[in-house]
């Protein structure tokens, strides 16, 4: 990370403030909502009208800063639950009733949220949280371009419709998957979402950023059409362990989600502390405001085209490089890849031509082993590090490989350095496999 | 907060690391599990076979570091209300099916939770995300010991038996209420919980540092009892925002929420994001273990001792002004208080000796509004600060009264500082009410 973003996080921890209610905040609490409208405008563009009428309005909220990604997604995901169950005769809210009583109220048997398999663990997690249970974060397979196969999806959509009493909470659109760092196609969940009128949630822990590069903005296009949206601040904003923010396009949609507490927020003030899962919070957006201030949206634009460019440059000597295979492409700065010492190479495609799965699979298994033991040398070595796990090669495969995954984040990694990890990943497979 | 905290936050800062798994932790991860033994030992004071087993076992957790007492809370009734619901034929847990699914296959139709009138709104908000609902968890009134009221505790539970088809998750016991400070009877609870095999969880978040101080630990007798405890590092650990801790005493219980994501948690591994709400967060721990080696677990007794003597010294000083009426004595080092001018405190003994209710409604709504300008005006003038809120001053009453909060948190705070706001308090007075 920048040098400066530490002096940033310990001027924040030396002031600090609580960004729970505005005794406590002061003028951050004023900073906080700043911040998040600028966010909000990079992503859903909405007028001068709407951000006058709502970047300092004390009964709204254009999103939060929260512990992370996971607790933005929990956060998505809890609004998006809440907001199914609108209030009935002798029902008031699944917040205030529980979910047996709303599931009764609205005569369901099943609330299902839907992801694809690239889809993140906290969204499992949120699910298991909220109640709806993992099974039903139902996971869609991805097509060949590794990312979310929407033939599949319209089917289970359509499949979820004929059961009866099932609702689906919310779909999720992943901008720069954790693994691979895909992006689905945004604007066709968009249309699907709006035609079936679902809670639209892209979770753009990783991706999100982009909207900062002029060059690839477009990559995110469709994000402008979401209900909700999460973004990272310790991933591509370079900020220090942790923050996250999540952003709602309605500025009441986190009204399903309000508390209060007498001692701490009175309402109509300006309190940030009555919307959010977490209670004390620091004052990230200091550090962001700073940040945006210090580098400029254009200079995170530089840094995360340079990230994206260098990831393809990296992509084109491994495709370049006989030993190795290109498992994911990048789309954005992360790419998958293994080592496949040439004479499996040739037995691998000899396998696959002769549709023997059995052999494939030996085969792969055999590379998994490699690929492991490639990645724990490298590591032990200290030299330099690329992270591994597994993943399906193709949508098809009933088995995950495992993958080294090469995120490029630092804007002073040049290709000789990635030149230099493949030449030692090289020599570490000469010495375990000749 | 000590000027080393903000020192030891940008150290953290700098290293960047981590917890949420070995590779991106490094030795960050034994040390949270040391750190996180050395509380646990403190509350629970199991034996040395159990800290021998426990320390340093990758299979199990003692607890964990959260962004704050709020998700420590969360994560204290999402581990009770996954326990109660074991696994049945064609069931698994609640967690993988839902909440629906859990209740049929329990035959329930209620969860509740309970705690006092003084539960910080935390539990209110898990119940609401946990599924349990608002209206679930139950607030028991407190007695004139402003705790928890035993009796209708008893009450209540019968009740909730003959209603049938009702579980308990937990009974939530309070040690330092965060506006009145006090702590409920903890060992009746634990009788209580043991008896109906209840989960019975500790909110200690302002309170748990009191066990660092010889002299007043045993104000918290019977929170080793408890099978779950939140304690907040960003109150009385005097750590910077934000920070928690949640505790359990058995070292399988965060077994109910375990996620295992591919690419960051091996089964097995010292991967501590397996187990936690949160997904990445920040080295706490670093901060907490230098703290402790800096102050002393002695260190900090005596800032706790201080705090607790100068809030009795406090107490003392407002029951000897006549313009003064004390709501909540200080158990610990928080205490609430109200002006009362002279001639209402005539109007209003009259009134109630004479069981006027009506009459001392009115009474208590002027003083309502004295004492809001009181604050208010003290706070704009910037010299001193206390905070308000709202308390029943007797169990019986129907209302709230506006009071005055004050809390010692800071050790250079003497007798002669507290006679300051007393007597600025006054004079704000004489002006705004001759």
């Amino acid at each position: 990370i920048p040098f400066f973003m530490v002096h940033l996080k310990a001027i924040t921890a030396a002031l600090n403030q609580n960004v729970i209610k505005l005794e406590t905040s002061k003028v951050l609490s004023v900073l906080e909502k700043q911040v998040l409208a600028k966010i909000h405008r990079m992503i859903f563009q909405c007028d001068d009208k709407f951000y006058q009428t709502y970047v300092q309005n004390t009964q709204t909220a254009l999103g939060t800063f929260t512990s992370g990604g996971t607790t933005a997604n929990i956060t998505a995901l809890w609004v998006a639950r809440n907001k199914i169950f609108t209030p009935k005769a002798g029902f008031s809210s699944i917040e205030e009733d529980g979910f047996l009583a709303a599931m009764a109220a609205h005569d369901l048997d099943r609330v299902v949220v839907i992801v694809s398999k690239r889809g993140h663990f906290s969204l499992r997690k949120a699910g298991g949280l909220l109640g709806i249970g993992n099974a039903n974060v139902i996971a869609v397979d991805v097509d060949h371009h590794l990312t979310i196969d929407i033939d599949k999806l319209e089917a289970l959509i359509q499949d979820l419709k004929n059961q009866g009493r099932t609702k689906i909470a919310a779909i999720v659109g992943i901008a720069g998957a954790t693994e691979t760092g895909m992006i689905d196609p945004l604007p066709t969940l968009a249309d699907i979402c709006e035609r079936e009128n679902i809670h639209f949630h892209v979770d753009a822990s990783w991706g999100g950023p982009v909207l900062m590069s002029e060059r690839y903005r477009d990559l995110l296009a469709g994000i402008e059409r979401a209900d909700s949206v999460t973004i990272d601040c310790h991933k591509q904003f370079y900020m220090p362990m942790t923050s996250g923010m999540i952003y709602f396009k309605d500025p009441n949609a986190m009204d399903a989600i309000v508390y209060h507490a007498r001692y701490v927020n009175r309402k109509g003030s300006l309190d940030l502390g009555i919307k959010t899962l977490e209670g004390s919070r620091e004052a990230s957006s200091l550090i962001l405001d700073a940040a945006l201030k210090i580098m400029g949206t254009r200079g995170y634009g530089l840094m995360i085209e340079h990230g994206i460019e260098t990831a393809r440059a990296f992509a084109e000597k491994i495709k370049n490089r006989s030993q190795f295979e290109l498992v994911s492409s990048p789309t954005l700065n992360i790419l998958t890849y293994r080592a496949v010492p040439a004479t499996i190479r040739a037995d691998l495609d000899a396998a696959t031509a002769q549709g023997q799965t059995e052999r494939v699979r030996d085969l792969n298994r055999t590379l998994d082993e490699i690929n492991i033991n490639l990645q724990r040398i490298q590591r032990e070595t200290g030299k330099s590090f690329v992270s591994r796990t597994r993943l399906k090669r193709m949508p098809e495969d009933d088995y995950n490989v495992v993958v080294l995954r090469s995120v490029i984040m630092n804007p002073l990694t040049t290709p000789d350095i990635l030149d230099e990890i493949l030449d030692e990943q090289e020599s570490i497979l000469s010495v375990l496999y000749q």
